[in-house]
């Protein structure tokens, strides 16, 4: 695949050969189970410790915040579903911008008791402090709002909703909050261990390492409602993925952005590029950004410079994204894992209409993009749309 | 690791190289997610219908049957969890030597309204047909029994115990029938596909593949209560392991055994040394296969090949596993994922002392065992066992 012409990051990121050969030569030389006892259990559990050690230097945060899941849904399932063990119900809110892992879920729990409401977004697609500390209720026991959004790349303010939440709920019982940081590790600098973020959520094939392995950071212990042989202190069963485990730790240790003046400089060309490529787009008279207010002055602060959605005019986003696949350029309409509904329930929740979101795909990037790479997308974005819109 | 002093095969069975670096080699090759609908998803697409469709022929099943998971742990949690989307909460009947991936679970599930009902095994650690039917209620809705016993080896009459519910239930709802076969898919012939077995758990480090994947079998959908992106048709959300699926379909390809002559021939092997490790031990006077019933007599009908527990008067399990782990030999005491617990409640069941079950310990195998290695194991357990009871 050339790297250069792929601008679908934000489903997944191809590997990075070195991270997984590493990774598996660490996994096959420490065979054992770690929970074994002997020599060759020890040498696999020292790996294990040791990366814990560098995943919580590289995110910013205590070691005894890690723990290893399988990925992205179920570091979000962990926090929701041990609400399960509680003994009395009340009230989960989850952001209307939320990855279906999220969504889904907590339709579910209203089939166990649980009481769900939505948190609008703004036209912006960013959810507002206010927007969060307006619905809290004395019975809120969860609240999720993600990071970065996976179809918009819309920056949420998480931190300053975690603020907002202390604030509101001093001397009261605090909601825990989840945050969705799929999309964000990586693309935008954040601190996880900022006070108010009680867990967070970290998919390494983001970040060019393996599928099926991930991270939950969890600030304080919090119990279990998935139990089994009680790995990963109890939180999250199941005998431990080394091979995942030290793709994650090597693909956060290249990748993760904590905030400062290295995270900035790493950005800087990302922003420029995101910026020209919308700059480009907005001169086409049948592509609106998605939404339309995005104008590249945000990249960074509003947006995520590793995202952008954008609608072209009598183009079903489906089959856009076929026609640039013939020509050697991967997008997605909206996330992937929805990729097979027609429903954009993100960008309706923007106030997108129905018909601009039918034709609205999303363009992402990483620091694999090129400037190269992007003119040549551009130029096959502008001779497929220009096809459709001939007078 | 020398594999032939490894004797830990139980708790995870080492990476076949050729296995982890073919998988790795397709992954990376493939390196875009499968619900991506340009050119790169649809190959990515392909490589998992392909493992689908063979892991169904390894095990000779339905490829509609084949769900991929994170693993053992998760493929028993699934169709319990399924309970809790129901409108009506019943009950829950799970074995007594059940793993804790199934035990720890049901104990949750009481939290939400669910009643758990224990079924006991007999003396030898096997669960019979009648102890299952004669608990079922008409509220029943999950019988967990599993295939082969983590610690004892000990086999379950699935085939028996799913005609038996089948029987019991003629004319009346029939609950769902979950076989954990982590310990018996490439020990024993196991034809998952009886009818009567609903669904049963796999995990492919079992079978020196990749740890972190798995397999769900289902012999018919079941609605989902973990909810997601909606991959393995909605019942396995979370984006697909590709470099876990390739590497679990080469294990299953190679290990998996399906009732017949093949599958007989490649166990004599096994079987023929098991027997002569038992004959061996039981020359020992400080020494009692768990349960002393177990002759040697029964390997392949009563009894998995590839276990093996027995009790060293005098000497703690732990101390054992260490003793062995120094002169190069790696066993456990009880399942590694319970390793940490000095209680064996799998022992307790099966009407075994505390004192006895405290200095019983874990010997598996696997086609990687050799005579030459078991007869060194064997020389080294008689040498530390003697030292400790000499008079």
């Amino acid at each position: 695949m050339n790297k250069a012409h792929y601008f679908d990051w934000a489903a997944t990121a191809p590997g990075d050969e070195d991270i997984w050969n590493e990774a598996l030569r660490i996994a096959l030389e420490n065979g054992a189970n770690p929970s074994s006892v002997h020599g060759a259990g020890i040498e696999a559990r020292h790996v294990i410790n040791d990366c814990r050690k560098r995943c919580a230097a590289a995110l910013g945060i205590n070691e005894q915040s890690v723990v290893f899941t399988s990925g992205g849904t179920e570091s979000d399932h962990l926090p929701m579903l041990s609400l399960l063990q509680r003994p009395s119900k009340g009230t989960i809110l989850v952001s209307a911008i939320e990855h279906p892992a999220l969504q889904n879920q907590a339709e579910m729990m209203k089939r166990t008791g649980w009481k769900v409401v939505t948190i609008p977004c703004d036209n912006r697609g960013i959810v507002t402090p206010e927007a969060v500390t307006s619905r809290l209720t004395p019975d809120t026991a969860l609240v999720c709002v993600m990071a970065v959004n996976n179809e918009t790349g819309a920056i949420q303010p998480v931190t300053e909703i975690a603020d907002a939440i202390t604030a509101a709920c001093q001397g009261k019982r605090r909601p825990l909050f989840h945050v969705d940081a799929v999309q964000a590790i990586g693309k935008i600098p954040l601190a996880l261990s900022h006070k108010g973020i009680d867990t967070a959520a970290i998919s390494a094939h983001k970040l060019c390492g393996p599928r099926g392995i991930g991270l939950m950071y969890m600030a304080k212990r919090f119990e279990p409602f998935l139990r089994g042989g009680n790995q990963e202190d109890g939180i999250r069963s199941g005998t431990e993925n080394l091979f995942g485990i030290v793709g994650l730790t090597l693909a956060l240790e290249r990748y993760a952005l904590l905030p400062g003046k290295a995270a900035d400089e790493k950005l800087a060309l990302q922003i420029e590029r995101t910026r020209n490529f919308i700059a480009e787009l907005k001169t086409l008279p049948w592509c609106r950004i998605v939404p339309d207010s995005r104008d590249g002055s945000t990249e960074g602060t509003l947006y995520s410079p590793g995202v952008v959605q954008a609608s072209f005019k009598n183009i079903p986003g489906e089959v856009m994204v076929r026609a640039l696949s013939e020509k050697g350029f991967y997008i997605s309409t909206g996330s992937a894992c929805s990729s097979k509904k027609a429903s954009r329930p993100i960008l309706a929740a923007m106030g997108i209409s129905a018909d601009e979101a039918e034709t609205a795909v999303r363009f992402s990037f990483s620091s694999h993009s090129t400037d190269e790479g992007t003119a040549e997308l551009l130029a096959a974005v502008k001779e497929i749309a220009g096809a459709f819109n001939r007078s």
